[in-house]
């Protein structure tokens, strides 16, 4: 049995940026998809009552972007210096930015408080985030950042079809094609692609 | 004049704790407070329109936890390997979920679901969490990772007044006396402290 242990619903959504990254560097791990039923008895046991958990060898670490960025340096996916860190975690923060915006709305559960939410953030918020975020990804050379592969991709890649879910946006990769072929460019890595065509089908399509 | 600066409003907020690392160091720097005036023409020089900015030899970076980070490993300040950096970067995503919901609610500009919210918030989701920071600090020697100091106290010092400001909670300290005890192990750190006693009062008292 591996060592290394990766819990989450099964879902996309925070947890399949870090499958992508275990996935690339053919990290033998166990995809753990847990059920509601079985989310009520393992929460308490878990580092912070959330998913998605790494566990290697018994060691629990919880926060989907934090085990992004240790998977990034482990797998030699990360900037040579500090300064090159720094920008891989600034763009990778602006990006969750616009994640948590859409998500503010995305999780609202009274349904006139989510339309209006969703038509200031369309009108007042997303097209200069979205255009500042292509941006980005045409100066980089087409990557998240430092013009080259790095676990921000990986981020990328695995939240982009949750994001564009919630921003209720399904024309998004014709308004920004940088970002269908970034996605593209992490799931048609050799062992991504592989991993990606035998994984289970989720609730939702994101 | 010195090479490195720093770009913020004049609140505490999301760029007290650069700024208390920043001093810890004894670096110096340029400590720009921002008029909403002067941010109207900075602005759209920013990497993405946000404050803060941390410049150095006038390279632009962006992202207060980025910044943070960044600084910590500059400072000797970090874990030492990436697993313990991972430690560190958890500890502080989990503080950062707390300071999210609550500027969900303190930034909703609707007064009945503003209402509504802080007491769906304050019932459901802030004991729990609450707790959970209570324990991570006591398991960690009144530090919030790796049972010493390391940035992330300085990310919970910055951001401690701002957290209790939005969590509407006024008696937070006498609650949960690990929380105030961390913020004062911080900014009594010497050149911490003689930063914290010269710099300008604020628009808010956090």
């Amino acid at each position: 049995m591996p060592a290394t242990k990766f819990y989450y619903f099964n879902l996309k959504a925070l947890g399949e940026s870090c499958r992508l990254l275990l996935a690339y560097a053919g990290e033998e791990f166990e995809d753990k998809r847990i059920s509601m039923e079985e989310w009520a008895e393992l929460k308490p046991k878990t580092p912070f009552g959330q998913m998605p958990i790494l566990e290697i060898d018994g060691k629990q670490y919880a926060q989907s972007n934090a085990i992004c960025r240790y998977l990034g340096h482990k797998y030699g996916l990360a900037g040579s210096n500090i300064e090159e860190d720094l920008i891989i975690d600034q763009n990778v923060d602006f990006l969750h930015d616009i994640r948590a915006k859409a998500a503010v709305v995305h999780y609202e559960s009274d349904e006139a408080v989510k339309a209006k939410k969703h038509e200031d953030f369309t009108k007042n918020l997303y097209p200069v985030m979205l255009k500042k975020l292509n941006e980005i990804i045409e100066q980089n050379n087409g990557h998240l950042a430092l013009g080259k592969l790095t676990w921000a991709d990986f981020v990328f890649a695995g939240v982009y079809d949750y994001v564009k879910t919630m921003l209720q946006m399904p024309d998004l990769d014709e308004k920004y094609p940088s970002f269908k072929k970034l996605k593209e460019s992490v799931v048609t890595l050799p062992k991504v692609k592989e991993f990606c065509a035998n994984e289970p089908k989720t609730m939702y399509d994101f």
